[in-house]
């Protein structure tokens, strides 16, 4: 797979949120490779609040090790 | 997305809980912009008592972070 | 919304863990501010046991935020 | 509630595994107080290899928790 | 129960590895104590995609405990 | 079963969240060691919105260990 994450440093706390986003989108990535399967399944899961917060809970934990990485920002 | 997130730290722990809860709120709604569709959902799981546990569990771990990044307020 | 939270330092590991169930419960008051539904909702999951083993998973997580800031009461 | 927890320190590192179990356990009792809805759950949930997993992931993360707070036993 | 466990050190990570899947074996066991019962739940969630992800999601959180008892074997 | 696992150290965060993958695979793998039948289950989770997200779940536990291990690459 191409190069998509050279590193876990980032400027502020919401471009760190951001990589955790991206983090956990490539934690599907890497399970579905097929954008267009990955698509078809988009509305299904956008439109469940379960779903969403299954999501959200991936991010929020990439989050901590993204927040880690970068002293909290401090 | 504009300016929502500058900082982790916070004056109190209660103030800490309040950002974690933003942060999980966040998480869900990068995943589904449209504020229409997500107050579509909220009667739905905010009566739900299985729903209710799963986004408390997010904020859980959001709260981790805000209070580790604030040295747990001592 | 008032003060309920003002630090995260207890005396005993016991009353940390009292403080965990607090915060668990908060993450839900949050999302669902009505007494009202939260106790409608209240004999449905605490009569199932995946509800109750999925509430007492956000108590762990809690938990070791708790223990953490009290230096696990050493 | 009486005294239960007075310490997270263990001699051994499966003492401190059982002690992870007891407060798994306990975060179940803070929600639902009836030992004899729990002992009628019991069976429900022992035999669903999916409930014993869900319990499991509780244990988990509360061993992390005393783990921690021993040092690893090192 | 008899010692199964005394210490969280191994050679390698992939032996911590295998301590992990065995921590989160026991997890089952201290509630599911029937190994008749547990190996007939077995094929049940052998072959089921989601159960397999909930017992690796187990193996994970303890692989964090055993990764930091070790220093990360380094 | 055959050496798999003989570091934690990865040369970028990239190879790390590919060792984390590898690691939530394991996990299954242990649990359910014939690849016929996890490759029977494959395309029924791979095109479920849901066990994906679950499934980056793990790896997202698994990226917090191999991050801490490489020092999040600094």
């Amino acid at each position: 797979m191409a190069d998509w994450l050279t590193s876990l440093q980032t400027d502020t706390p919401q471009e760190g949120f951001e990589l955790a986003i991206k983090l956990a989108r490539k934690g599907v990535g890497y399970t579905q490779p097929s954008a267009e399967v990955r698509d078809k399944l988009r509305p299904e899961y956008a439109e469940n609040a379960d779903s969403l917060t299954a999501a959200s809970q991936v991010v929020a934990t990439h989050y901590q090790t993204v927040a880690a990485a970068n002293h909290y920002w401090k």
